[in-house]
Parts: structure tokens; C-alpha cells; sequence
């Protein structure tokens, strides 16, 4: 199971692999939320999400001959793009199974990468069978999107940055708001700031109507989503928080918060004309939370983590129309 | 005049002021450009520009007394905000003096960092002699721009940056590509590089028929623009190089490069799209003559500075909207 110490070898793997993203700030951003507020960029990491830590934690973390015959991922996304990379760096192949009504952008990133990309027809095959199949065949070894401990330890190391960050900042208590699908990413911050920094909650955000870990926390057990389909965040939108990640988000985050598509275009302009940087709808609903919602946050400082930037140019110019 | 120890003197004075941006890179623009390619990512700056660092060292830099009567510039746009903000960051007044027909979103930001904002007509007032009238009645330092030793030394920490996370990659030799105006960034960085890392060469990078300084490095001599508007590269058009900057550049820097207005919205998208930032006309010169003009390079890495990113939505919607 992922624990502190599974995060600090996962970050000695990634010692010169992965990027150490900025904290960044404005003080427009501040007068806006009425309080000081940092933003984890990590769209600036490599493939444009954080996604790319957790590919590169497993990659690494496997056994040399496993990893030799090569991976297979089931993305329509931001993993597949990670773990293609991961893949690449590393000399080995990696299968990617893909929805054929994928975005053409993140199928052709994905090949360009050096994945072998198979497509299947949502409606009619069955993803995991076609998974199984070539897995067996090949001997690939599966790196699931988040409920995996290896993928959460290489989350994690979000978490040490921002220990460390906050730390050259001055921040000794605040809320983290972190972007929140599967919950490998939260759940990683978590274990992190809960081992090293005592004064900082996390809270996950997600997108009205998509809102399983709010309502698991809430409830107390798994919450599943009625639809996965309606949001423009759909890098966040997973049926419900995974089996390993939700027991350690109970144990250590804060109530969720739900923001709209809205917020989200919201904040994607706002980060663009503030920040300079691009941040993709799912990955804006933190900095749209406390920017737009600080009533339902404590007083105080807040890290939000900007979680990517994949998002094509007709989304982003309906954002950056917006004032 | 400035040197690397007054560089490394404005770097002690920045530490923990001025924010250290990251060196960004993506496979896919290494394949544009047919070799290695990394981006020294200065619109994440604060104000969204590099001119925050000559601003910091300037005001940090001056005695004590003289800075608690304030400080005054000239600038239409990317100085103006930096002075604005290194001002209020020590707590003294500023005086900007700016062209009634700036863009109104500058105008308005600069006065948000709390400068006392003056506007003059362009065509009927002269702005030294208004600067002169403020300067002398409220005992203000002037800050210039670019033809400053202080304010050379504050660009130049964006050289130490670069040479020091260049030993990171494994980069020794490479072509360091600059946007260049007045050449108070340009000259910092080849002061720096001259001394650290003696692989590395500066060329400056301008718009076609704004190529002042690519004329003057040609004939040895100081050579004007012969018109100051019709660019979209605004930022970095000036009539001149400075009589502090053009001798350092003279002495240090390789041939300069010109691209196409065309070509830097090209690469604006191309950094929106691979590298997740935000980059202004102007600012995206070097990385356009890198993707676009490499055949006029020697061959091997390429580090090229994005110097600012701000740029409204209209014009960043015109380059996102190139493929």
C-alpha cells in the first residue's frame, strides 16, 4: 500500500525525469479570492498533466524483465499520453487501448509518442477482453489510470513539491484544493502532506453533477456517478473513487466542493490572463473553487493544483472570451 | 558598469522575490526543430515578464533613502508593470508615465499594482519634460528601461537560471536565442553566459523590419528602426539598441535573427499547444526562429527565452487559431 515512503522512492526515480512544476501567483488572483492563493502548475509538466508522474512511478517501479516486454494502458486521455512517454523514455513498447471516438488530437499525441494505439467501438467491444487478450499475448503489464499504489506514489510527488514550495513561501497552513477523478492524484497529495506538513487540509474538487468522492465522503462509502458523459471536465469525470485511493482520502481529506463548467471557463481565462499558463476545464475546477466558491472554504491561504492543460483551441478561446 | 558580480549581487537581492522559471521542452517541438529544444519559460515571470527582474534590481538596488521618495519610468506596457510591482513590494510610490493610447488593459493593471499612472498625448506633449517636471518636484529616481547598469544586471539573472539548469540537462554547447528590444536582456544573459558556460552562444532575435539590432551587430555600429509601429511584436520594438547594451552585445553575441510576425503567432500556438504557456507576439521571436528558421542556425541544442505573455484574447485567439 502507498505510504511516505513509497512516495520518496517514487520521487528518487524521478529524479531528473519528471519536472518540478512552479507555484505560481498573481496578486490579481488574490484580490479576486480575497486571500492568498498559489496554483500548482503542473500543465507545465511533461505531456501537459500530472499524469506523466504516476506513468513514470510504475514504469520504474516494475521489474526491469516485466517492464522489457512493455505496458498496456486503457486511456482515452491524459494516462494514455503519460504512460506512452514513460514507455518511450524507458526503450519499451507500450500498447494503448483507446475509444475510436477519442479526440483525433489525443489519439495522434499518443501514436506520436510511440505507443501502439488500438481502438475499439465503446458500444459494441469489450475494452477489457480486447486488454486481456493482448496482455496475455505480449506479457504486458497492465498501469491502471490510479488504483494503483505505484501510480499513487508517483502522484504523490505533487505532494513533496508542494510541501517543499509552500515552505520556501511562508505558507505554514492552508487548504489544497486538487482536481479529483479516480483520486490518485488527491490521495497521493494527501499521504504526503499528512506525513509533512500538518497545517494543510486537502480538499477534492470535482464537477457539479460528477461529484462521486464528494458524496463518498459524505456517505462514507463508495458513490457512484449516474452518467460519465455531459461535462466539459472530462479528464476528472471516472465512475467513482477507486478502492485503494478512496480509503485513504477518508481518512485524510476535508468535504469536496462542485463547481460548473462555467466556473471552470471561468478560471481557465483568468489563469491565462493572470498565470500565463493553459489549464484544461477538468483541471481548473480547484482555482475555479476558490476563486468562485471561497464562502464554502475556511479563512486562510489556499494551494489550488492546476492538474493539465490538454485542451484544444476551440475550448480555450470560449474561455479566454469570457471576462 | 555591469558585470557578473553585480549580476550575482542582483540575484542575492532577488532570492525569494523574483520567481525562477522552469525550462520547458516537448518531444514534439524537438521534431519541428530537428534538434534538442528547451524554452526558458519567462512569461510565468511576476507581471508576466522578464522586466520584473530589472525592476527588482533596480529599486532594490538603489540607496535607501533615494528609493522612500519613489521611482518613475516611461513605459507603455511590460516595464511599466514591473516597476509598478517591485514599488509596492517595497512599500514606496511610482510614477508611470504612460501614452494616452496605451492598451487600456495595461493601463489599468499598472494602476492596479499601484502606480500613480500619468497619461500624456503622444503627439502633443513631451513626455521627458513631464518626467523631468514629476521627477524633480517629488525627488523621484528614474528608472530607464533597458540602458541601465542595475537594470541590465536584473535581466541578467534570468542567464544564471539558464546556465544553471543547462548543466541540469546536460546541455554544454547551444545556441541561446533571445528576444531582443533595447538589449537589456540580451546583454545580461551574454554576460553571464561569457562567464559560465563558454558553449554557450547569444544571438538576438527581432521582427523583420524592426531588426535595429541584427543591423547594428552587422556594421558595427548603432543603427535606428526606420518606423516604431507596425508590428504586432510591440514589446520588443524600440528605436535603438541602448549605448550600455550595444557594446556588450557587440562584444558577445553572434549574429541576430529576424522572423515574421506570421511566424511568431505560429509559435505562440505552438507553445499553447506543446508547452502549456502563454507567450505575446513579441516575446515568441526566438522560439519562431528556432521552429522556422533553423537552417540560419548552426546545427545542435537550442535554449530559447519566451520573455512575456501579455497578450489579450484576441490576438492570442488569431495564433491558436494556426495549426
Amino acid at each position: 500500500m502507498t505510504d511516505i515512503t513509497m512516495i520518496r522512492a517514487a520521487a528518487a526515480r524521478a529524479n531528473g525525469k519528471v519536472r518540478r512544476t512552479p507555484l505560481l501567483s498573481s496578486p490579481f488572483l488574490d484580490e479576486i479570492a480575497g486571500r492568498r492563493l498559489f496554483v500548482k502548475a503542473e500543465c507545465l509538466q511533461h505531456t501537459g498533466s500530472f499524469k506523466f508522474r504516476g506513468a513514470w512511478s510504475a514504469l520504474s517501479g516494475i521489474p526491469a524483465a516485466a517492464r522489457a516486454n512493455g505496458v498496456i494502458a486503457f486511456s482515452s486521455g491524459n494516462h494514455a499520453q503519460g504512460v506512452a512517454l514513460a514507455a518511450r523514455m524507458h526503450g519499451v513498447p507500450s500498447v494503448i487501448i483507446m475509444p475510436r471516438d477519442a479526440p483525433a488530437l489525443k489519439i495522434e499525441n499518443t501514436r506520436a509518442l510511440g505507443a501502439d494505439v488500438v481502438l475499439y467501438d465503446r458500444a459494441t467491444e469489450d475494452r477489457d477482453a480486447i486488454g486481456d487478450r493482448l496482455a496475455a499475448e505480449r506479457g504486458l503489464t497492465l498501469v491502471k489510470p490510479f488504483d494503483e499504489p505505484l501510480v499513487i506514489a508517483g502522484q504523490g510527488t505533487t505532494g513533496l513539491e508542494i510541501a517543499e514550495q509552500a515552505r520556501q513561501e511562508g505558507i505554514e497552513n492552508a487548504q489544497v484544493l486538487v482536481p479529483c477523478g479516480g483520486g490518485g492524484l488527491t490521495s497521493g497529495i494527501a499521504l504526503v502532506l499528512a506525513d509533512q506538513a500538518s497545517g494543510m487540509m486537502v480538499r477534492p474538487c470535482e464537477p457539479v453533477g460528477f461529484d462521486d468522492v464528494i458524496r463518498s465522503l459524505e456517505t462514507g462509502q463508495i458513490e457512484r456517478n449516474a452518467a460519465l458523459t455531459g461535462s466539459i471536465c472530462d479528464a476528472i469525470v471516472t465512475p467513482s473513487p477507486g478502492e485503494i485511493t478512496f480509503p485513504i482520502m477518508r481518512r485524510l481529506c476535508q468535504p469536496g466542493l462542485a463547481v460548473s463548467d462555467h466556473d471552470c471557463l471561468r478560471a481557465m481565462s483568468l489563469a491565462f490572463k493572470r498565470l500565463k499558463i493553459v489549464v484544461e476545464p477538468g483541471a481548473a475546477v480547484a482555482l475555479a473553487a476558490v476563486l468562485f466558491h471561497g464562502d464554502k472554504l475556511e479563512p486562510g491561504d489556499v494551494i489550488a493544483v492546476a492538474s493539465g492543460g490538454n485542451v484544444d483551441a476551440d475550448m480555450f478561446e470560449r474561455a479566454i472570451k469570457m471576462t
